[in-house]
């Protein structure tokens, strides 16, 4: 495991909110981080939360723009936010398009050429990254928890149905909980994973909650005023399955918020304090 | 007085986050600004908080990196974030140096050519904005408040000792006290107001404080680590030019924080609930 380099480290609700950069094996070449320390990692091990961002967004987004650092700070939380995707790949068509390719990775492990040689956010995620916030981090890696928005809401739902032993809670704003069947997924799964739609269905959340359900509630929330509400994220379709699966759910619809981080921020220390109970820290 | 463009208005903490472009008449061209009315303006016109930025930053700075909306959602203050000079002026020199001219008004009212003919950001913040938002939102004018981060903070100290009747509170993160002893201020003030150093007083909150005190305490937090302590800010001279003038006010200074907008929400609450106490909401 190469150390990772520090590109800033600055104060922040009395702790320390870093910015990182390292060689990945997994995606083959350099990624970004962010972690926030709360004062409490001075003195002792604390649980962590990896927050996935959603399309077009960077390890950046959140943690500018989530504020979910003061609630961090009280709950004694470290919070881990990776890019959406390796960067700078050089494969013809991976930029130019919000929705495909660099900066929209889907959490996934490739399996078509050329993006299997780099974007393998899946395994990152779950085993490189966490490995190497165990190793440099003052975390208790024990006591992991995963969320996200949209994309990274997907992200986080489906690493959670496959890997529950590794996490202790998850969540989600505005998930795409089924892109089997909406056009985000649609479009971008068959170009990482093939064209046969066996394949996609490890990736999506619906398809996974039928085989093995999360040990505790999943909290979701969702904006009414959401623009990708009807055609993109469809949150009924996993509030369904879960009901059948026996999936503990708590899904909130919010009259008049939208697919922003406005929206994130407004419910943000919500979701920390349902990981935080997961982790026995309330 | 025109009617202000809505740009968006998203929901936020139960209220609304706005940006707004209007035609200002002070600096004569399109200026943008950002309100956020709390849930309780919905029912009841709510004090009104204004935050001035710094140097290189725009209406959407403090409105994203802030933080400050949670709190105002809870103590029902609407606060309206101006940018930080005109914008597209065609002036030549006024832009491409991030320490004058656009993104740098220092909320004065330029009486040399060809600033002049629209860098009038003081008049701008203290009657032209003012006026619109008290008649375009649900806010009670009699209870302002204003704060500000450096050059910000620097804008808020001296309209509030300028204008002292006009607001019920003043705080500031990490201002420039002392814009006539410092590179900042002796660099941008001649070519704003001329060579005579007589005509920067008016614009310097430790010759304002001299001759009248703010009837309150002003608070001022202050960064340890801010990389701009010791050369542009010297919170030291305004601490002794208070002691001497009978100011009361609150000089925090905190041990590890720079000069970034992570200090500033990390203490953005503390500041509000200032503001708050001197408004009666508390």
């Amino acid at each position: 495991m190469r150390m990772p380099e520090t590109i800033s480290e600055q104060r922040l609700h009395g702790g320390v909110q870093g910015f990182y950069r390292h060689h990945s094996e997994a995606c083959a070449g350099p990624m970004r981080f962010a972690v926030y320390q709360p004062p409490q990692a001075r003195v002792k091990p604390c649980p962590v939360l990896y927050f996935l961002a959603g399309l077009t967004c960077s390890e950046e987004t959140a943690t500018i723009k989530a504020g979910a650092q003061r609630a961090a700070a009280e709950l004694g939380l470290v919070l881990v936010m990776p890019d959406t995707s390796p960067r700078g790949t050089g494969i013809d068509g991976a930029t130019g398009d919000w929705e495909f390719g660099e900066g929209a990775g889907f959490y996934v492990d490739a399996t078509e050429a050329p993006w299997s040689s780099r974007f393998r956010m899946h395994s990152y995620v779950v085993d490189e990254l966490p490995a190497l916030i165990a190793a440099q981090f003052p975390v208790d890696a024990s006591r992991s928890g995963i969320c996200g928005h949209s994309m990274g809401g997907h992200g986080a739902l489906t690493i959670a149905l496959r890997h529950p032993a590794r996490y202790r809670s998850v969540s989600a704003f505005a998930p795409i909980v089924a892109p089997t069947q909406v056009p985000w997924g649609r479009k971008a799964l068959p170009r990482y994973l093939g064209d046969d739609p066996q394949g996609w269905t490890g990736y999506d959340a619906c398809e996974l909650v039928r085989r093995q359900t999360f040990p505790g509630t999943i909290l979701i929330d969702q904006g009414e005023a959401d623009q990708f509400l009807e055609t993109q994220l469809k949150p009924e379709l996993f509030d369904q399955v879960c009901a059948e699966a026996g999936q503990l759910l708590l899904l909130r619809r919010h009259a008049g918020y939208d697919h922003s981080y406005w929206f994130i921020t407004s419910f943000i220390d919500d979701h920390l304090r349902h990981h935080a109970g997961a982790m026995g820290l309330l």
